[in-house]
């Protein structure tokens, strides 16, 4: 089996209210076939339904002005980041890194000025990345009779490791862990802590496909049909791990 | 651009002492090209390169006893893993989290016993991936004439989400990392925070290709060219990030 992402050509700007799907019908290099996986940037999405902020209509409280002035930064874009975030878990080297309203661990909660649609407006995450997810599906399946999987990235950081991954924070019509856990290897001895998560995996794949400056948000991979279901499934939701079962925040 | 990425069927069961690179090459899907990466499950490095551990011939000491009764674990299995550890950073639910000797933060210091080539064995990391790395890719060039680049994976968990991807943890002939800081957006806008762990993403590629339970540790990926150098490079160690910047420790 050849795994094979390629990035869609030509999709234009996009602006709040556009249909996203009708968007990549259109910039599909081939038609969709059953298995397809369509990855597609936050941000495209983000934009479609209006999650952008302009930070002249934000007032920056007491906290954030005293982040802002802590760590270099512009005292509204702060703002939204806590706007955004349900905890601040460390604030050092100028990056605020925060558990986002969905639960997400990541920079700035996601919010970001690269790629906004205009001077002085940022960009959120989508409200509920796995419903966007949901209907980026739905609606491509009206469109074109197949329901591929849809993934939803963000660029995040690591821990430990320099640069940044791109992850799936929204995913539907895939089953975004791979469980081996107790299955045999291949000698026939159990498999041990053998827990795949797919959806970044794919997320991972999509990201080498396109170039960052080349307006190519959206990517198709074929070849992991094993993993595309015909329910929409647990989202990326299911990526999170559970504040308790966490060991480093 | 398409990016494509198969797995290598039918390599042999790998014994210390085997030359990789010839049984390689002899599985390859098609010649070598120029730009071509070539990704390797580590365990096939470690067992060529003899980094296997019998434990009945490991001694466990009172430290090692004493974490392997609170996890429920083999205690030579334990003090393996303190042995190739610089530092435990937690241990709890069962999972020791620890700095391998390289400067990884990974489970288990990336001692595992699946896939071992017998019961009582356990496989640990390289000595030094980057090495292997760069010894496996100059022989490799030696029989094809052509140098890919290649990577050495493990699969790692992380910090804050569910499952594990695979990462690089050693690598030559390649940029491990793709720097877009400072360079402008699709809209002329400097992009920022945008510094890609393409070694990572490569690994995380290779997995989807593969089949855990299949032997098919080597994967060739096509279409990532931009990324292949003609100089070894910095290794997968330019992915670490130093101690004193690490907000997770």
């Amino acid at each position: 089996m050849v795994l094979s992402a390629e990035a869609l050509q030509g999709l234009p700007e996009v602006r709040a209210g556009d249909d996203i799907a009708t968007l990549i019908t259109a910039a599909l290099p081939q038609q969709l076939v059953p298995g397809d996986v369509l990855v597609v940037a936050h941000k495209v999405i983000s934009k479609a339904e209006g999650q952008v902020r302009s930070l002249d209509q934000v007032h920056a409280s007491g906290r954030a002005t005293k982040l802002a002035a802590e760590h270099h930064k512009d005292a509204r874009h702060v703002q939204v980041v806590l706007d955004e975030s349900r905890e601040l878990l460390r604030a050092a080297q100028g990056v605020l890194i925060c558990v986002t309203r969905h639960g997400f661990v990541c920079a700035n909660a996601g919010v970001d000025a690269s790629n906004a649609p205009s001077d002085g407006t940022v960009i959120l995450l989508p409200r509920d990345p796995d419903a966007s997810a949901r209907r980026l599906r739905s609606r491509l399946s009206e469109l074109t009779g197949v329901a591929p999987a849809v993934i939803v990235t963000d660029s995040f950081g690591r821990a430990w490791r320099h640069g940044q991954c791109d992850v799936a924070i929204g995913c539907a019509g895939l089953a975004p862990l791979e469980d081996w856990r107790g299955r045999p290897d291949s000698r026939g001895r159990e498999l041990r802590a053998t827990w795949i998560a797919v959806a970044d995996e794919l997320a991972a794949t999509a990201d080498l496909a396109r170039r960052k400056d080349s307006g190519e948000p959206a990517v198709l991979i074929r070849g992991a049909g094993r993993h595309v279901t015909d329910q929409d499934g647990p989202g990326a939701a299911a990526l999170l791990r559970a504040r308790a079962e966490d060991l480093f925040r």
